[in-house]
């Protein structure tokens, strides 16, 4: 197996670009991947502050040092979850990675606030999962804000975009498919760009290039997302995939341009964004998903 | 294992819709989503002369059992493909089963018309499948227009359904994706109303519904389909179904739902119909798909 390009030993195949790369031709390959979705998708450029939410696991550490790499000024912005031991071991992996490469970073911790993911979740009676997400968008928004920065990071991969894709068509969970894009644009002041940088690679590519650029994450999955739907969704998609290469990728962004071009015919339509009586975020409700969730019910 | 309604000894599980019938009930169970997914969809009445198109496999002898059983006036219509072994012993399970139960029948055989499926394919160097679908069309629309039916019906169940419909959404074939219904509607006067009868049925349905009812039919998969892209759609949705149960039959009927929807806003738009130039079928070409394939080509 010889390297498409300098014919060195070749260290990957990837089977639906149709090209087997050594290590370096690999690390520049994954570097342009990454550099074409910014440019492609207009997520953000040289002068801006980027906020990267970290996780621990390999997908957000490898876009902070792929940023990093790319000279983008990015700060990691970590969520301490309180999720027990994994939430301990995950912040671990932050820290110690941001000395490593001297990265900067902040910590928003819910277990001072009096938010952990457990806890909220019992008492709101709501699935774990769903909680986390609205906590999660809410301080990832508020510290963007708060702190000045232009766009919020975050490393979903192809897998993670084309599996939900998939689940939400299954399903025709109609608002959602609307907000499926690699860019979410900022809404009023408070609400921030979205983007994802590593939109253009997979599961494997990123898990590939964190080996060999010996980046060391939580290989341990959230303990809370057991069973998870959206596994189901990416073992059914790589099923396809290994039989019919290139669908995963063909799937994604062509639904990604149906959907730019439908939101380009009918852009007349805005939505009214509002204040939240409750903490002042914006928000497209009067009180804002978070506080409807910890604050709301206890009033 | 009880059965819901009677209490007697259940012999089959029907997890999309949380029961567990004995075979009396599932029988009656079965004849009631046919009947219901006939009326529902307005597919035919009692006065139609219905044409079924059989294969000898499962989905179509029991259509056509079935559609006899709900007393529809129906007429069994078997295309001898010249797919060596496989059409002889498909053939015969046809003729036997139409005798078994006093059942009319028509046979087309394209060896005798010189069109075996392997010679045109390999003549017009199309793939098997894809010149076993437009020949079939054409003989099913010609024999349904030259002997005055008034409709098609073929076997085609939920997972082939769900499934093509998985499989035109992956790669966004938007001209399939417009005409995926449980009934197309009759253009001219040559192209006959197409209806599939046991679309609320799943395969493992129609399978045991075959075996409780003694219908013997041909068991082995079409030679020249082995390694289709369908199956591999079927696997995955089964993976999920597995998981997420119901997911197949909301995925297609609500799909179904939305396009239903989307037709009647844009009714006004029509078509128009042409006779073929050399056969004189309605087609929507100069030259219909069956005469570019077969004859064009030899001018």
């Amino acid at each position: 197996m010889k390297c498409k390009i300098c014919k060195e030993k070749a260290i990957i195949k990837l089977k639906r670009h149709n090209i087997k790369l050594c290590k370096e031709h690999f690390n520049d390959f994954f570097l342009k991947q990454v550099d074409r979705a910014i440019k492609e998708y207009k997520m953000f450029k040289k002068e801006d502050k980027i906020m990267v939410c970290v996780s621990g696991g390999k997908d957000s550490l490898v876009l902070w040092y792929v940023l990093k790499k790319l000279g983008y000024n990015s700060v990691g912005m970590y969520i301490n979850l309180g999720i027990s031991e994994y939430s301990e071991n995950s912040k671990k992996k932050v820290i110690e990675f941001a000395k490593r490469f001297d990265l900067q970073y902040k910590i928003v911790d819910l277990v001072e606030l009096g938010y952990p993911i457990p806890k909220v979740a019992k008492e709101s009676r709501r699935a774990e999962c769903s909680v986390c997400g609205i906590i999660k968008r809410y301080y990832f928004n508020k510290v963007a804000f708060d702190e000045g920065f232009d766009v919020v990071a975050t490393g979903h991969n192809l897998d993670d975009e084309a599996s939900r894709l998939l689940g939400n068509i299954l399903h025709w969970n109609e608002e959602y498919l609307k907000k499926q894009l690699p860019v979410l644009p900022a809404e009023g002041n408070m609400l921030k760009k979205k983007v994802k940088p590593l939109i253009r690679l997979t599961e494997k590519e990123i898990a590939s290039y964190a080996f060999l650029n010996r980046i060391d994450y939580i290989i341990d999955e959230c303990p809370l997302s057991e069973g998870a739907t959206s596994l189901v969704y990416k073992d059914a998609l790589n099923l396809i995939e290994e039989n019919i290469v290139g669908t995963k990728q063909f799937f994604y962004f062509q639904y990604v341009k149906k959907l730019l071009k439908e939101i380009k015919q009918s852009q007349s339509e805005k939505r009214y964004l509002k204040k939240c009586k409750i903490c002042g975020m914006e928000s497209f409700h009067d009180i804002c998903s978070f506080c409807r969730l910890v604050k709301d019910e206890k009033q």
